[in-house]
């Protein structure tokens, strides 16, 4: 189908084979603006990668299209991968305070070109970017000053939900704008983009401040013992919430690990955190107060082994020791394929004596299933697009509102790179565009991929096997070799007779080869490689990477 | 302090750091006998290994002493290592029929010197082995004829409770002997190991029956479509009710996947299994009966990438398709660690267009807290050591059973290796033996130590450079190379210029060690490694391991 121009293309470009890497690109004539640019985290399969960020090829081949980004709110699966691409993409990002305060944050690591600026918006501001206007609105979430969007365009108005949650007590701020979406419903919207995260959770999520109720129970049932808390570093209202506590209670307050410390001064430069008077001191002052009249506050609650709480667990922390009485609060719940992690931090800390709380310390920042119903009854999409999940989570998504009365037609599933056109009277996919993963390997971006990771997966398996040897060029005898080098593949000082029958297997190749006149070294190399791959399998059953290196001289 | 003949000593071998690799040595005199021998499954760090099995080299210091094994189930954690330990000690293994069957099946691959027999016990019977006296007493647990153990000893009876959970309306067989734990209890019990699993869940253990009356609701409510049910290929009783729901409704059975084709055949020999006639047909027949009227069940619950479940989900089944209109269930929770594999192969599943059913449709095979509180209000041992869990599973079992009036002392918390020392009078660990893991890669057993591990973690994160280079022995000249070779580092053909750039670092090392007269092939090597390693940290931040190879002709 040739692409209409008179219609709006929705296109992401990450974010719907898992939660993680949100990016969504909306186009309409010659106006792209994108939605978030966020990274993901490496799967286990993706050896020796640190992240993981989307492919904007799309983007780049249009750049001259290209307005301005918007973000919903400053967490790493939503901002984390604009050092990236503002590099290639130097062109205006626009969110809230505090969204803006965690990206200048990291672009003075990673400077971008100058056209690249970063701007505040408030809730209910609209800016225009090309063809697009956008309005921000408060929605609540694990983090400050997270926002919805409105994107109003030549044909209609399409709510991007973000990250969100219905909370009618925040911590800090207002509730959710829901007068707003109401308002936006009345008038007609075209689409929804809508969070799919916690589609399996039934009812509504509990509000930030019942954590609160939870924490100040745990302080007072605690009085004799020094409390440590572990929780995200984004989440500025749990931190609020300790601080007021511990403030209650009259103890003095630490905030410990390096995201941590950034995140927290990030927000109060921001106004986003509220701290009295004399209560926050530094970590070197701890000695000066009794145990029991100090709360640290620290990241590690998933478990992550570099972080301050990994490394009081292990012992390595350099000004904090854990002794037998202290508390230790895990306010989170493990992201899926961290639960080892944490339960082995658990155990450390146990061993060392400390008393570990791990239950009722933790809402999640999403909205359940009644809140997603409750955002489609004001909204009223003529169509629905769940986003922000793996397909299963959009899956649930799509059924959960057909039963509201969403037919299949309008329930619209994307996957990553699709192109969907519509206008008031249809919506379809209509092409796909190049999307994908960019993994970062250090300074590396891209210059990893599935051959570099294949070779990493056979090599942790089983190690490899290095056979050198130096052939004469004119005779193609053998003057010096073979010899074998393994790494990662047994404890050599207590292998020795295998390695000797490998090398007797090798010098049996050569001679076969020169039996046969093989002279070619390719040839050589890949008699070599199977004869001595078999022997192994078969003695042992294990197959690793087998190299041989032939020098002519 | 020097060991008391006359005193009894328990001496975990694994099991207490870990859910996994269960096995306990009991000595008196000169009697040693052995409760269960079982595996645990490699952690992320152990790159390549397939399983762990304990280090036994206490039993084989005191191989004239150890008189029997008693099994208490057989899972894979109580009796995986058998093959193995079996060869260095080669006595007779005692347990009930579906453990002996399932070690029978075990030996037929691995076979072990004829003095190691097997024999079957049946509840309330007691086996007499040296100094002690061993008595099979029933429980239930999420396979068929489980067991724990009376241990007659000269200074008192010990409960080992196994695994259990109590099922008042078990699918197979009678409910948990409550009686002769009372009974024992009355008498005077000296200690009790009891299993930690659950004890992080209130009340009590649902019986395995209301998953029959789920799985009834389903086949009820799914009577157009196909049904795929994966769980535990051991969990002998769900394989029964799904069984018996499908009798019920008409369709007939495919049982898929080694490990479950294997488990069910030697329970239906066993008797331990009830198959209506003419259910159970084979998947070469599936294509006879109409897709509505047939049912498969499958390994694969766990997302394991090689079971039948994961290769119909990547449509590399041989053969089974799915197509859109089938229902798969997945009757078992993931294990801690398998969430995102499990995840994975629900959403291709899905994408395949198949119905996934996953909540409600398992119960644990392990006592919650009421269930452990009965078991010692009727056992009432005087010293209880809590087994079977983590640390931080066994501290909460500790705890609770503390405000039931365990004080401190008479709850033992032991680490593998310990030697508890007990008699009618006091227990106190007086010792420490040879105790850990050693892991099975292929065929070799313990050949992988953590050398070759950290060689394999290196190799995993960056891959591995090779530089390879011939000297004139004489001279020291170079005369061939310096060439480079890389593997799982980068994408060799878009980093020719790094390549160059490396090589061009190698040259300057070998002249700036000619010019200081290094000519030392180990010093030589050094030097290379070290400015190769700087160069490439310096440039792309990444730790590949570098290997220089020089030879001499």
């Amino acid at each position: 189908m040739k692409p209409d121009k008179r219609k709006l293309k929705i296109i992401p470009l990450g974010g719907l084979e898992e939660i993680g890497m949100n990016i969504t690109a909306f186009e309409y004539g010659d106006s792209i603006i994108v939605v978030d640019c966020g990274l993901s985290f490496p799967s286990e399969d993706m050896l020796g990668i640190d992240l993981v960020i989307p492919d904007v090829s799309y983007l780049m081949d249009n750049l001259s299209k290209v307005k301005a980004f918007f973000i919903t709110h400053g967490h790493e699966d939503h901002i984390g991968a604009l050092p990236y691409v503002l590099k290639k993409i130097p062109v205006c990002v626009y969110g809230t305070r505090l969204s803006i305060g965690l990206i200048e944050r990291k672009l003075v690591e990673n400077p971008v070109p100058d056209s690249c600026r970063r701007k505040i918006v408030k809730y209910g501001q609209t800016i225009q970017a090309g063809d697009f206007r956008v309005e921000f609105i408060r929605v609540n979430h694990s983090i400050v000053d997270a926002a919805a969007l409105a994107i109003f365009t030549p044909v209609g108005t399409v709510v991007h939900t973000g990250d969100f949650k219905i909370d009618y007590t925040p911590v800090f701020g207002s509730s959710a704008d829901l007068s707003r979406f109401a308002e936006l419903g009345k008038k007609g919207v075209l689409a929804m983009l809508c969070d799919s995260t916690n589609i399996f959770r039934e009812g509504f999520t509990m509000s930030e401040r019942t954590v609160g109720k939870t924490m100040d129970h745990i302080f007072m049932s605690h009085q004799d013992s020094r409390l440590i808390v572990a929780t995200f570093a984004s989440n500025v209202d749990r931190v609020q919430q300790i601080i007021n506590t511990a403030h209650k209670y009259g103890r003095k307050v630490v905030v410990d690990g390096r995201s941590m410390v950034s995140t927290i001064s990030t927000a109060q430069e921001l106004g986003c955190i509220d701290i009295p008077n004399g209560c926050l001191i530094d970590i070197e002052r701890l000695r000066d107060y009794p145990k029991e009249k100090t709360v640290l506050i620290t990241t590690g609650s998933q478990g992550e082994s570099m972080a301050a709480l990994s490394r009081m667990a292990t012992n390595i922390h350099r000004k904090v020791t854990i002794e037998p009485g202290d508390t230790i609060i895990l306010s989170s719940t493990p992201i899926p394929g961290n639960e080892k992690a944490v339960s082995k931090v658990m155990n450390e800390l146990s061993l060392l004596g400390a008393n570990v709380i791990f239950q009722d310390t933790h809402v999640s920042g999403h909205a359940c299933q009644e809140e997603i119903k409750l955002m489609y009854s004001l909204v009223k999409p003529r169509y629905a697009i769940p986003v922000h999940g793996e397909y299963r989570h959009r899956l649930a998504h799509a059924t959960m509102i057909q039963e509201m009365g969403w037919e299949k037609n309008r329930t619209i599933m994307l996957n990553s790179g699709d192109v969907l056109e519509l206008d008031e009277s249809d919506a379809s996919i209509t092409g796909k565009v190049q999307a994908g993963k960019i993994m970062v390997d250090g300074l590396g971006v891209g210059d990893v991929g599935n051959i570099v990771l294949r070779d990493r997966q056979t090599l942790a398996q089983h190690g490899i096997i290095i056979v050198t040897a130096v052939m004469e060029s004119a005779t193609g005898e053998l003057i010096s070799g073979p010899e074998i080098i393994t790494r990662g593949f047994v404890y050599v000082k207590e292998s020795e007779e295998l390695i000797e029958d490998c090398r007797q297997i090798i010098l049996g190749t050569f001679d076969s080869c020169r039996i046969r006149k093989i002279r070619d070294k390719a040839k050589l190399r890949t008699c070599i490689r199977e004869e001595l791959s078999d022997f192994i399998w078969k003695r042992m059953k294990r197959d690793p990477m087998i190299l041989p290196i032939i020098m002519e001289v």
